[in-house]
């Protein structure tokens, strides 16, 4: 695919996940050239940060890997607090801020794109957050993008002198499914993204996270396939 | 001097300048056990880093040095792009956004401290911002500390489980000069500090920067000996 226009640059966050790899092929739909920040930041799950490299070659779209120091994300079980939670049922994924919550992490992630988008002149930033499945995340809901952005626009240069930021989640509202439907219509090839908390060595996924349960159900109900490459005895 | 009550742990950030000192130095008169955050993003005036590690000894509290991809950051004359302006005068160092604006920088701070925060239990985090000297900063004015705490207790677990995160500005509305004398009364050791922009190999001040003329300014107006060790001829 093209890297989009140039005169239109945007930052997108790319986790390497699903929804990400998604929202990139949708900047890329709506003619951003997409610069994409992937964070290492201590997370346990560090495959994302190889199927980010993937994801974002396929669009042939630049991917930029920022160092974060651990010490500021710790008490999360994907930075090592405590075990990733397994085999929850839904009911239980949808109520209260999951054990998975990494401190600040969307904050510090936008904060950063809105540095890295003043540096190139880049006023689109784009993340792939949602409400609807990971509503257990305080820095997933609508009202905490809505405060960032104006925060954005009164802590910037750019902001002070009228040129606005603007945060896009164009899956905020989306269902699993109909985000999996949306992205194989753009051609994002899911078998590159990484969306478990709890890989193994070789980055195979466990199926019983809460990120893989949601994944799983969300490619049924979409009726694609699912391509996740899961460890062995991972569905048992 | 003492590490304040460890049952009210906060977050100091500290750039080694004058200002965030006397921040330090507050946090403590006001019983907090400050863990101050340094951060090296790329500045050239790196001597700060090293004043930040003599000034955190000298107040017995812990000192995190984080570094940030500077890449970040780009297009401030702090950070390479471009010279730092010197021998403004007043009315030009008043008005407008100076050339050593950097993209993004203090929400960075703050989001970091936050994430920082949030994993050792503290609810305070305090920034020397100043909105009297340095009001050409965007992300210096009292409008954009309000937003990035209404921001920051919509990001976080703690925030939307009704344990508020406060930010003090303890300097935001003072001159440097009064700044000077509430640090002194504390027993801040200004020599230790380093505020200029520009300095030579040996962390010696260059006196011609913003930043050395509102410190300077700010040491006449106070009537305390200016401690600050300057380049052979600056003063010239």
């Amino acid at each position: 695919m093209a890297g989009g226009d140039p005169s239109q640059p945007a930052i997108v966050l790319l986790s390497g996940g699903l929804d990400s790899a998604t929202t990139l092929a949708i900047a890329q739909r709506d003619g951003f050239a997409p610069l994409c920040l992937a964070f290492d930041y201590g997370q346990r799950h560090k495959a994302e940060l190889e199927a980010g490299a993937r994801v974002a070659a396929s669009f042939g779209a630049e991917l930029r890997t920022v160092t974060l120091d651990p010490s500021c994300f710790r008490g999360s079980a994907l930075t090592g607090g405590g075990a990733v939670p397994k085999d929850r049922p839904e009911s239980a994924i949808a109520s209260g801020i999951p054990d998975t919550y990494v401190p600040a992490r969307n904050l510090v992630f936008l904060s950063m794109a809105l540095g890295a988008g003043e540096s190139i002149g880049a006023r689109d930033i784009f993340i792939g957050v949602n409400a609807v499945d990971y509503s257990g995340y305080p820095d997933c809901r609508p009202e905490f993008i809505s405060a960032f952005e104006e925060t954005a626009n009164l802590a910037t240069r750019a902001g002070a002198q009228g040129e606005s930021f603007r945060i896009h989640t164009p899956l905020l509202h989306l269902g699993k499914a109909r985000i999996i439907q949306l992205g194989t219509e753009l051609g994002v090839d899911y078998a590159l993204t990484s969306s478990c908390y709890d890989p193994d060595a070789q980055g195979l996924a466990c199926g019983r996270c809460d990120s893989c349960a949601l994944r799983r159900k969300g490619f049924d109900e979409a009726g694609v396939i699912d391509p996740t490459r899961y460890a062995p005895g991972a569905l048992a």
